[in-house]
């Protein structure tokens, strides 16, 4: 017997007939012998049919209302479920954020779950089925909060810490990790074993699978999760402790992600404080700036400073640097049609000339380099955008992942 | 300074545009200094959205379960409403069931409010507005509750009830109780005031403005109720006692109901115990038998059971009485071309001649009347269907309700 955690997506309960059919994989863990904890996502749709009522009445909807209104599309997947387990003959129970109580700290739409009654919950699981809305949970003051990044996905890692459960299974639309994107590259393979530092990498990369405050939550407390798809038998992808992984290949996947903008300030001086005298409006405005370079300049008293932001802050950010009266520099080039490509893997560091490889491969499809970043699991390249797929299937091959 | 109970229904808030609307007229309560405390049903639609969703999974959808899916539409109402009126400047704030809480009582689906803690919205409502959902509840032990007969309506009742307030008013799509059904004869006028008693003859046969069991609480407990039209400025119908009112007619509204059927049980043994044997079963059944007559038959040992019943339980009746060993007739003969047509006035217990007047109008115009059942306030008969219309055009015209 074993206390685990599932969770559905939206897609995973986007109509009856596939609510119906997660009772059936509910109740065959249930038939098991295994104790099971059913965390649910909005039906797909639902929540963004929400937020476009809110957005009809205001841009800028109360904060509180906007989270008892959001909170019903998980209430609604969760009676719905609990209903179809039931009519399965499985003695199954709905609890909403407030029976339980999921307690939250933090502002409404991004608050965190700080702890969770277990013990109603832990009782009715020796022979029942608890659903619970992913999602939401309840302040100290008693009003109903949302969970930000991270979402239902949160919630069931949550669950799986605190109800201490021996495992925690993400259902979703997908079979589970891919060495690539598999829509647009037919050669990506499933990944069977990954670790959480790379998967916070994929997925802050674009790999849409899960959420990355969840595989964090996950990696802090070593909660093993086995991603995998409501739709087919087959096995997903587990995350894990990188311990347990035999690392045969040095690179894990490929993400590549298209809404990226480059901009270089030429002739910055070079001085102690002047990064900080850039950055520090482009915070404050919530621009979030991902890779810098800094570079040496021709000129021995200067520098040019390059960095990417999202495509959609280009326009944003180029007003603050122009009317910064603290920011000096020569010249501000910027180009909006760049792609940021990535290789990840845990085995990078104990494997030398990935980066001459990656380097020589893209090279000889005679693709630019504009920027490299590189960490210790990760070695990202901005280059044209026009570039991307190609880029993408060559490290593919030169990696050994098709 | 008075405190109002608003009560808005499912046309009333249908749309975005038109709980927008619904927010300037709250707000002209609260600019005018009242404390209000708005009651909200379900978009209309939602309510049977959901019902069909439960549907789909099972005929026998869990009656918990139920609860909780259904009791979402009014929590998403009220978040709705509550960003609206914020968004128009005023302080407003939404109240879930179990925030309040309501407390109710009787089985999911036909709960009853029993009590409503009014300490934190009394305080609230000092200089904002507080939004509860309608139709919902929870138990003694925090099971989510919905209310059965009377829903939202009686959300209202109880709450000017609990909460001493002056009046409660009912917001919907028509502009108040008419004298008979305005969609179907032109001449139709809207009544002013009208006591409980003739609400509840009008609401019970046919005259959907208002639940009859939140008209019955309202009666219990002499709550004035104005039901108006969401939608024009105009005064709508007050309800109250029937002293307040001043009779100069003796028939207040002529109603009808179109979808009955007759049944006929000739030559019943007369002997005590026969009608409780011919009921019984279709009390068990849940056949609701609506007017009973009773006539002498020729036969002197032997009487005449006529009654009527909805159209849609004509089958199931028949099946019955042929069926039960215990119900002995001669012959059974059923009419389901029937409608049962009503004059409704408070006025009639102290103006003589009115049933007079009621057969010879009918008469005059060759209908036939089948069956005749009387209280203090109401006349009814039984006529074939397709003298419907004339019939109410006639005794509307007669009893000075043009």
């Amino acid at each position: 017997m074993v206390k685990k955690v599932l969770k559905f997506g939206g897609t995973s309960v986007g109509t009856i007939a596939r609510i119906q059919h997660v009772a059936k994989i509910v109740k065959s863990e249930k038939d098991l012998g295994n104790q099971v904890i059913t965390i649910v996502s909005a039906m797909s749709g639902k929540t963004n049919e929400l937020i476009n009522l809110s957005r009809e009445i205001s841009k800028n909807f109360d904060r509180r209302e906007y989270d008892v209104l959001l909170s019903s599309g998980e209430q609604v997947t969760s009676a719905l479920l609990a209903g179809a387990l039931i009519e399965l003959g499985i003695n199954a129970k709905s609890w909403l954020n407030w029976q339980i109580p999921i307690i939250t700290e933090g502002e409404h739409s991004n608050a965190r779950i700080i702890n969770v009654n277990i013990k109603e919950i832990n009782e009715f699981i020796k022979d029942g089925v608890a659903i619970v809305p992913g999602f939401q949970g309840i302040s100290k003051d008693g009003n109903v909060t949302t969970i930000g990044r991270g979402g239902s996905d949160a919630t069931a890692v949550a669950f799986a810490k605190l109800f201490n459960a021996e495992t925690c299974e993400i259902y979703t639309d997908v079979e589970g990790v891919y060495s690539t994107d598999p829509a647009k590259i037919p050669v990506a393979k499933k990944i069977d074993k990954i670790s959480y530092d790379e998967m916070l990498e994929l997925s802050s990369l674009g790999a849409k699978v899960m959420q990355s405050s969840a595989v964090q939550t996950a990696m802090m407390y070593n909660i093993p999760i086995e991603v995998k798809s409501t739709f087919t038998d087959r096995e997903g992808t587990v995350i894990f402790d990188q311990q347990n992984i035999d690392y045969t290949k040095s690179v894990t996947g490929v993400a590549y992600s298209k809404d990226d903008a480059k901009i270089t300030l030429i002739g910055v001086e070079d001085k102690p404080g002047v990064a900080a005298n850039i950055f520090e409006p482009l915070n404050k405005a919530q621009i979030n700036v991902d890779m810098v370079i800094q570079n040496i300049s021709s000129d021995q008293n200067t520098t040019d400073i390059t960095f990417t932001i999202k495509r959609q802050d280009l326009l944003k950010t180029k007003d603050i640097l122009d009317n910064n009266k603290k920011i000096k520099y020569k010249k501000i080039t910027h180009n909006d049609k760049v792609a940021k490509i990535s290789i990840v893997g845990a085995g990078m560091v104990s494997t030398p000339g990935v980066t001459f490889k990656m380097f020589k491969g893209l090279a000889e499809n005679n693709i630019n380099i504009l920027a490299i970043s590189t960490s210790e699991i990760k070695l990202s390249v901005i280059i044209d955008e026009e570039n991307t797929l190609n880029a993408v299937k060559k490290l593919h091959t030169i990696f050994d992942l098709d």
